[in-house]
């Protein structure tokens, strides 16, 4: 097997990027967080049979989804683990990954609400990265 | 956003430091766990309103914890993730992580106990990084 | 407490190592993955009292695995995570982690199935790390 290995320094970037993006989204900075797309990304899963294009679709889709959570009373935990990060030659990022979900519910435990595989194309955008397709198989799903 | 993205050996290196800090205090070794804190730290939390100050009080705390999970014949696993590193100028890094505690009991499948989220101070103390002041909010306590 | 702190790149090496080496034994890629152990790799851990050696006896047991899993209907998704890195002068490096297990049945929300401690020693076959040496602790058992 060869393994590409990605350089370190970047394999470190990927990983602080993934973080300040998932705690953007778990602490409602929807504005902030969709900074960590590129305008015209798009987002797609195997669930929902219509992707997301553009950030402002994105902003729609994630507004009402935590409009629903803020009626329930969950907060929502997102890990990213498992990360392989594959540079290409023209700069763009390809990084693959597992996401977790944790659903966490006043005074109660936190439930392991949803597992996924994540894969990202990332570029390089005024010195940030950013996500210009991200592509989420969420497991246990046909 | 401004990323203001850590030094991916300094994320690194704060990233290996989390990973022995858990190992101690999962491996019940509270004494050399207890050396990852600064002479005059503090932790505190949102759920015991009696911040701890200093080694001392805190492997007290600790000791009651572990003699219980003892007692109750549970093993604890600290996951740490989603760290996000800022160095400041003057040394200090702020770690911003999230947490989650697995417990374990002989023969049963492990449970997700907590979830937290993690906002230490590091300073370095003769080489080695310690935690100079940790601040913890348990998801789903007020 | 000395912390003998990894190398900073080495640590990230090792981290893109681990990822690489989940996804594929997740995806069933068990022809690969096996690829990620030495010829004469050994698999021991605290439940089976027979260690696999070598990677034709290791394909033999995961294959079985995954077999029942196929007719279980159960897709595993290993998470590594609190990985300590030490290198040592002959070139091998000792890699502890904890290692979660998440097993998703379709239409279910995951389960946390299992928790364990892995202790590998690795070392580098033509420019990849390969594993020579695992040794699993399944919290838990006895």
């Amino acid at each position: 097997m060869s393994q590409q290995t990605a350089d370190p320094e970047l394999y470190a970037e990927i990983q602080d990027f993934y973080a300040r993006h998932m705690h953007l989204i778990d602490a409602g900075q929807v504005d902030a967080w969709v900074e960590t797309f590129t305008e015209d990304a798009t987002i797609s899963n195997n669930v929902n049979p219509h992707p997301a294009h553009g950030r402002e679709q994105i902003v729609g889709v994630i507004r009402r989804a935590q409009q629903q959570l803020d009626a329930d009373g969950i907060r929502h935990r997102h890990w990213m683990g498992m990360l392989v990060v594959e540079p290409t030659a023209d700069g763009t990022v390809h990084a693959r990954s597992y996401a977790m979900l944790l659903a966490v519910r006043l005074g109660e435990a936190p439930v392991l609400d949803r597992s996924t595989r994540c894969h990202d194309e990332l570029v390089r955008v005024d010195g940030d990265w950013q996500i210009r397709s991200r592509r989420v198989h969420h497991d246990g799903r046909p």
